[in-house]
């Protein structure tokens, strides 16, 4: 069926109903494959440009893997964010070559390693910050960004902070993660002359109330140039960095 | 005093004490102007390429005179926002050449017109989004970012919007305001290939809560590549969106 | 003491003391059955044309059994939500003929199956949104109606939505859930000329404040036409969606 | 241009490329008017069988007059919600068949008188709830729907319920309104057979929160049968409300 | 040393240095036990004429039984609210005669059963309220309060409530307590001549927030007479009952 | 109509067909009047032995005045609450007797002067709380109640507090006022041996939220004993605190 | 009266009844003036050694000037706040001594200028910070701080502020005020040795709340040595500098 | 690399190229260890005189093990808070001289026994109020401060508190901890001469919302002199009391 409308579409193009570029447009919006409970995207990567991505908290096993199975056999990268060690070993005997990163509780397929290009920071606070942090230089990397990472530079210590951001000056954008008071993103945001995605984590306690105290200080970050994200949301600051990242790659 | 600084900094650096990079980082940080209740900032445009620019909500009509002489002596682009007509009748007797948007409650000035470059969308959901949104339209065009606007095309007219989305597909950002329901910028991801900076509005009425709703629906858009600015915060999307406007710019 | 009650009131009738009209309407509120803990209602049948429905979270195992039977000896229909499998095991010793949905967390008494008419349409935007999806579905098939589901069609993919809209758009009326952002209701809400009963689900993280943000994103609904029920509250859709359909139904 | 559109569609038809029921789809949903900073929707008519309807509120009063000058030119109804008596007067030149009411702040036209049908009820619990109790029977009226008005029959005064609820028995839907503790909505959902679309009111003082208080407490109605919309949302509870008592007619 | 204090009161009295009612006034406020970790009051009846109460939640096993066994040396009616079975089998190893109620998860001493006077009435909407009604219940009878209880009588099935208010019509004081649209209090001030004491309850799902919502319907009663205590604080309710209706015997 | 209603029940009393008490049950349930917009009760006397209580906020003057004059013909003791001034100019028109408070904001008829009885008293933390504290002692004392007022005792300054306590020793019940931190009804309850009705006002700044602050305090107070009405509520307190002063009164 | 309480007490030393300590704890706590309205407190300079203050928010201009005519009588040092330029006016009358300070909105009576020791510092993050920073200095320094004041010195421009830091190195304690995203604190509290009390204001737009996420971020704040009060409490903060500046002083 | 930094710094000192002021200025902001995930800070010492403290809430055991050794090289005083008995087992391994107490839930490293000087004491109100108590206690001693602890003296017992106040009268800086109303700090504030540092703590139920209720009462506290730290933040408030109390100490 879904081979049909691409059929048809194709002939209307040499048959010059439709300009290419039209036709360009509902490809990009056309197929999809329905397994009932999900309608997975094949399409997405001639979109986007980038890998499908499943976000597995609250789907059951069974439903991550007939996911995964549907993607991999087209996709030659998947993302799988927020799942556990079990659910890797699941995964591993479809395709071996998944790779579980267990602070960031990701699992990636990626059969043509991309050269990782620009460069995109992801600076956090706190020890606690890191597992979203590495959610985030999880996602960068696997869509196309080079990493660096900076951790453990809260502002309370602001020698450490200043020492470290030498190393980051020329991204292309920074993802600033931090929970407790959230203060770090309005510093960085001061320093640095590229766009910065702020990420509140769910790290405190108390009046922290999960991550509310710095989702509030980020979005009244007084220092322009930083944008928010959902509270512990690594893999969409990794996304939107690698977007920006790759808008200055690709007009070279 | 400030001049000092500088002259010893250049010393050192004919002198080879100092890398030329290493200068140049002193320098972006260094040089500001006391006025007592203020600290006017006239190196901003070295650091970040940018105009100074002013909040002028809760500063009174003295403060905000003073900086703007403070600015426009050293200054070709001046941008103050958040004020109103009283303000400008004051502004233009000291600078003729200002421009007041009364929408957008922003006055301007801009003596050297930039050939604005790349593109920038400026979208939003209904007839009241229009004062931030043109808040973010004269941000985003005064740092130089070619700027085009859609108007109106929120989602319970869905027909509206995918008309006009063909005219905005090659923007570089997309910055999408709606206030009520705040799901324009969850379906604008969902259609785009750029990063999208998503503004909430402070439109609605009983449980929109002045914005609250549109920000928590944005925070958690199920399309990624959507970050979000706080409540009404037009220039602070413009802000952004030219940053990674330029961001492209810059490299070609 | 119940039938003296009815007894005494049909007398009345029949003495023409009062009208038929106005015994039935004490008719339709007069009699239950006190079980100490619970006052088991028999006659809401006779008042809804509805079966009984036993909200079971926060009841102990012990207090469901008993209901149950007080119910299943005077019912034909009997509908038990929030319940698991433990439950389910217990029940089906009383009445063999009962169902378990594990995903709607339901078990249904159907001893005269419906024919079932109209059209309740059941749309998730998310595979996560299932279970209350279901509990929905369960709920409208059970009160009589027709239902079809269409899951996984949430905004950031508008081509599968629009592509599954034409197989509901005769619908009476649409139950749409979501968590996350929210959004589907108000798009679905500009789409359809039926009223939509709108489902936040406590699907997200973060900032979704377990269904928060999307509780406020459809009251919010920036199309008109879209009422709101409780959070992940599946079962109360279904009940409404099934007067609105019955309403066009017995007009017949 | 919209002209050309349809024409060509209809040409299609003609030729039988497409059927006639997917040009309906493709008209109902096509053509709009752009006023620029709004896009005026000639259509809703055809597509939904309603009036178009202008929300005021955050809208200049150059803004209002222009769309409604716009809608009047084709539509023979139209409601204006959120509207002063300032605006009432200018609109009156345009056309002087409009009505004002001052409660509920509407503006009217509706120059085919239509033969109201069905039963529509507006219950609300206390004086201070009549102006958005009036804004729903307004549109409701408007919309097509025969209205009955019981008005300050709160909770706390069970008898004055009582004794109305008889001559609103026979309704197809009824709109609750109330505001402080927002008990009527469960109260009527326990008694009533037909849809309750409950209005949270802003009326009451310190711990209503503007309308929270009611909100909430409906939300968790004990009666199922209840659905919710915004707060002092009175236009969205008629507008729902005229639909469901279409749909009963429609089907005669 | 609490002895010495008590003494040179005393002599003061005799002495005619103050007088008895300013030596009454005295006593009531002084003498207490310390256990280094508590404070135990063994004047607390003197002062209020009630049974020393213990909050059970947050405290260790061992500090519980501690505390028992100081007060009941010298108490002859003890209270432990919030307890579990664990620790009453411990406690009935101390002193035989305490009782345990499971619902309330109380225990009881009451060595000197209480000619039980007045009328306090305990009504809940909902079967899953048992637990704090019964905290109540247990309360008010052991402070002295004849108790007529009055479960699952939600405002949804009003002809359940108005069948059972007869019974309750002569209560000195009437404890409300709900769940999900905490609306029963409202109804109950309306028809009830005293007092009416409401207690939120956690009972409900999603919007209820785990008794936000009944709390904030309950303080916004339309009904006046109504006073309210903390979620789930069943004790308290009874406490407050018990005051008021133990003013009402006191002065015959 | 009304007048037929109770004809018809005496009769049927006189008949032997109901018993006396049963008459009074429903006679006080059924007569009101109606007004259109309003539903005025005259019954309420006979029901709760209290004066009729009309809450002004959000009514119209015209509303006011009509309900007024219903009120007046009938009743001998009317209070209207939350009126200004420009009100009271009016209300004093059609009956020259009442008395305005303009601290409590509140109209008084009070054709038989009481004699006053038993003791209720009004304290209040600080100046800014006596509008609201003069309300309830407006009301307490329109209702029968001798009432003692000690003004500006909050707990910084303790000692004021205990002087001032002995006087109030004697309360049947203590109404308790407290904006800021709201810890007074805490300290009191721990001192009294009567009920404490809580009054949580709007007074504070900042992190006080319009009362949130008091009100959250005075929910969790460590003293039993308290109950809580809404924020600024000084009439619903004054009703319940002469609920309660009556209750002992009565049983002499 | 209260002259009588001091003199029995003075001859109860006299007589060697109670110790000098015992008297002048007692001492500390008796003495203060009933106006009705207000208990003002004379000795509160004796018990704390400072001034006596009036929050005159909420208070009618007539209790203001009883209570300033009250407190000037017998106190040397009096400070009001909240106060705007029409009490100064009136106040002028009373005493031509007092000083007004429209930015702090505070009036001062100051009849024995302090040798000011010691050193506390106010620095605030924005220029709209300025007033709540004036009501902490000119506090401070009535209560014998010398003060040193920091403004406009943001985390978004680092460089301003580390520049500032060294005149504040040595202070004994530090004010730190901030609006919008509150981070100012956070990277002080790293920087400095002594106390920092951080005071939220309600600077900022949107999702800041009216102070509400500043006053967050510092409560979470990751640096130690930070304490915080209330929204806008320039005052409070400027009070608990002066106790920790003076204790360091006292010991010298 | 460190090391360099230093004794770069040293020559220019000795080379009088910077004085010794800034050098120590220096110095106090250079030096750490960086571990990967963390930045060890061995320098904390030398800047506030005070041990580094570890926050293992968040961190793994590993992580915990690994900080612990770095500073244990290098420090004689560590303090790890929010542990639980499993770490110290393993933490015993490392060094035997640990001592962990498990209400604080702390492990303390002491080699230089200090002399305890000054005072602070630490109030709470109930029993389950300890374990924060007891951690600002091990804090306070920690770092310096002799200790004074008051247990169990809530506000409802004001006799229990008045007793108890005399032992911390001369006290330099008082922590008090509350949950539940929050009220004893705004009493304690009354009564003391010195700062008072008010700890909310999450003890309570229902409408205590995890601290938030004591949290606001305490930002409110009608009492000034007092400062807030975060819920639970029992280290927080033993660190600021100890650096106002060395603060008197040093200046000897």
């Amino acid at each position: 069926m879904e081979k049909n409308k691409i059929t048809a579409l194709l002939k209307r193009v040499r048959e010059n109903k439709i300009t290419v570029n039209e036709a360009f447009m509902k490809l990009r919006h056309l197929p999809y494959e329905d397994l009932g409970f999900a309608k997975v995207d094949h399409h997405r990567l001639m979109r986007t440009g980038f890998p499908e991505v499943v976000f597995c908290q609250g789907k059951t096993p069974e439903q991550i893997l007939d996911i995964f199975k549907a993607l991999c056999r087209k996709n030659k990268k998947v993302l799988l964010t927020r799942v556990d060690g079990s659910i890797f070993r699941k995964i591993k005997k479809i395709n071996r070559r998944v790779i579980y990163n267990a602070q960031a509780r990701t699992i990636c397929l990626d059969e043509k390693k991309p050269v990782r290009k620009g460069l995109v920071s992801v600076v956090c606070a706190g020890t606690a910050d890191i597992p979203a942090a590495e959610e985030a230089a999880v996602t960068a990397e696997l869509f196309g960004s080079r990493v660096e990472k900076v951790y453990d530079v809260g502002v309370a210590g602001l020698h450490r902070l200043l020492d470290s951001f030498k190393k980051i000056a020329s991204s292309r954008c920074i993802i600033v993660l931090a929970g407790m008071d959230g203060a770090l993103p309005s510093v960085i945001g001061g320093l640095a002359s590229c766009p910065v995605i702020a990420v509140p984590t769910s790290v405190g306690y108390g009046a922290n109330f999960k991550g509310v105290a710095p989702l509030l200080t980020m979005l009244n970050s007084c220092a322009p140039g930083v944008s928010v994200v959902n509270i512990d949301n690594g893999f969409g600051a990794g996304y939107i960095a690698s977007l920006i990242n790759r808008s200055a790659e690709c007009r070279i």
